[in-house]
């Protein structure tokens, strides 16, 4: 078993930097911030005996070595970065939990056939870069690197270059390493597990997702002297799509979910009708073919608002991911170290992307899961408990051990 | 009449100063750019030889000796402050106008009995700084200057320091100037007097305005794994409410606008359902009890909408006027100038506030408009003809010299 009390002072201990305002964190990634928990990180796995790769984009692995140096290793992982007001356990408790093993085996002196590597993939959150999990996205060859880095925040920065400014772009070429296996530790993000009362889920599927940006354009005008059937009031419109989204969503209940949670109106000034609305729009389903038909009804249905408001509207696709199945092989692995263990659990549909759902195409991945207060998480009031922590670190630990046969 | 190129171009050299992105002006109060467009200003009029008065609310007064020493000043002005997505008319044609009046009597060496001063208004916009019409507010007696000291920007600055820090905070106590008479000319920021092929309008009222800043609260949550019933979306709750904006101004058609320029999501992230949203609502009519009942209805419907949705919503005043009956001698000074001059004139009720609207409480005031393209203003596309230009500047001179008794 994991030492416990080590796991969880390892993660408020990383929770210090990059302090939120209500608890929480604000350590966006590739700021300084995240440079700062990345160094915190590397000087914990070479305390561990670990050497460290850092890749073009900044993913990092620390590597455990193995009995048989043709083995390929087994990975597991998640992210440091988080929300702006984002909780203390989102992707740190997959990564520390990683890295809990490796303090463990040391310990008790276990060795593996393969070797293990505790991965922080980069970008994960995209709040700053859309699209979220950008890095694991490039390692397993979904995006060019070149256009990664050219993803700008809203300050027209751009990702290579600020991966560079922090002083943690790499040399490795990205996705060149093979893995046996890849297995990552997250809390639910939602409220099945703790509703349940189960200790742990065993993650089959991950829910497929469709960021689209939608920019509708109006005429800026005076609020007070503009006749109201002369006004062109992109925010209005705005408005108007908003509900769609929340009508489409719910029309295919329960098999997928709705919501912007990014609106920029410009010029954002009191009295002046606005003449540009930009929002994101998120769609998520385990299927498929609920996703397609969102995202179409919402171009049909937000181009009608448009067109009967004299209003321009265009959609860009800035993000997703398909439906995901995990390895049945890794997953079994997950579901028998539960049962070995005697952690109450059951089989989940994880409801956010992870970078196992990327890693996933490249190698045999699964994940575990944790439950957290309230299904609550993207919020600084985000928690779980410290018994919930450790039973998710001991099926990760049982099934990364058994694949990397101990 | 006036010299129409020198107007002209004396516009056109004040919009170099703090430039748009389109063609226009972000010149917003007390920045830098403001700084510098009040300095070019004070340097116009000592040529004409104006001694300059400033109050400690950066009110400028630029002050043309009258014969009679006893004689009160007939003030004429506006404002320089722009939207951020301005154009170059919106209140400098009334403060170039004004000083227009000064050249032309230099020129042509007339005197008048009264002296006349020409004023630019502090913050007229009230974007950077809620509510508009800030400083001629002080003047006269609408707010506390302490109060205005404390309005702060969407950056925590707040009016007073930004104003002491450009330099321009004058010495002088605010209000106490005693005014013969006001007079304003602005472009209409409306459609009717081009619609309508007049040359002049002449402005008889104007419209109030209510503004009330609305805070939705609901729960920042992952877009992906909460579950549709679970959510509590203040951005979706903002969509209903302004929905419900527009319906209640359409309800009081033709006598009422209603819109909101102002959005700010919180924490504005592309997967976090927000959790916070504030925006200005903008209500104007010119009838009072319209006004009132479009305020009462906001709060109780959008309560309802918030009561519905588990969502919290409160409300908050944040700028305002009645509707303003100008004085008769005043407009009728503008109505016979127009008059005179072969200008073809009508009526009208300015749909925007203005200084004027303030300083009608303490002095006789009236306005003079004339037409813009397609009643376009708060868009950096603001256009409007030399004629026009020269027509209202006339009519302005008109009027004012012979309330200043020529
Ligand atoms: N786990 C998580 O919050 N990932 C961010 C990507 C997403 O929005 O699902
Ligand atoms: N004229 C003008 O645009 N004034 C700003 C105050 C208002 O919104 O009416």
């Amino acid at each position: 078993k994991i030492n416990g009390d080590r796991l969880w002072d390892a993660i408020h201990e990383m929770a210090k930097i990059g302090p939120g305002v209500a608890g929480g964190n604000n350590r966006q990634t590739v700021t300084d911030a995240d440079g700062e928990g990345r160094a915190l990180f590397q000087t914990w796995c070479e305390a561990v005996g670990c050497s460290m790769g850092l890749d073009q984009m900044g993913n990092m692995f620390a590597e455990y070595p193995g009995t048989d140096p043709q083995a390929l290793p087994v990975y597991v992982g998640s992210h440091l970065d988080t929300q702006p007001t984002g909780g203390r356990y989102d992707g740190v408790l997959g990564v520390l939990g990683g890295l809990e093993i490796l303090r463990t085996m040391k310990d008790l002196g276990i060795r593996t056939k393969h070797p293990i590597v505790v991965t922080n993939w980069t970008n994960e959150e995209g709040t700053r870069f859309a699209p979220a999990m950008l890095s694991s996205g490039v390692f397993a060859g979904m995006h060019t690197q070149d256009w990664a880095y050219e993803r700008e925040d809203a300050e027209g920065k751009t990702f290579g270059d600020e991966l560079q400014r922090i002083g943690w772009r790499g040399e490795e070429e990205v996705g060149q390493r093979k893995m046996h296996a890849f297995f990552e530790l997250h809390i639910e993000q939602g409220p099945i597990l703790e509703a349940e009362g189960k200790d742990v889920g065993v993650v089959t599927h991950g829910q497929g997702l469709s960021w689209t940006q939608v920019t509708i354009t109006g005429k800026d005008s005076h609020t007070g002297s503009t006749p109201m059937p002369m006004r062109k009031n992109a925010g209005l419109g705005m408005a108007r799509v908003l509900e769609k989204v929340d009508e489409i969503a719910w029309s295919h209940k329960p098999d997928a979910v709705g919501a912007a949670g990014h609106i920029d109106i410009y010029p954002n000034s009191r009295n002046v009708i606005p003449g540009k609305a930009v929002f994101t729009v998120d769609f998520r389903s385990p299927q498929l073919e609920v996703i397609k038909d969102m995202e179409q009804r919402l171009r049909e249905e937000g181009q009608k608002i448009a067109d009967d408001m004299g209003l321009e509207i265009a959609f860009e696709k800035v993000g997703g991911f398909d439906p995901v199945k995990f390895d049945e092989t890794c997953v079994a692995a997950v579901r028998n170290a539960a049962e070995r263990l005697g952690y109450s659990h059951r089989d989940l549909v994880s409801g956010a992307g992870h970078d196992a759902c990327w890693i996933n195409r490249v190698a045999p991945t699964a994940m575990v899961m944790c439950p957290c207060v309230d299904g609550l998480s993207h919020n600084e009031a985000e928690e779980i408990s410290k018994e919930w922590a450790v039973a998710g670190a001991d099926v990760l630990m049982h099934a990364v051990l058994e694949t990397a046969e101990i």
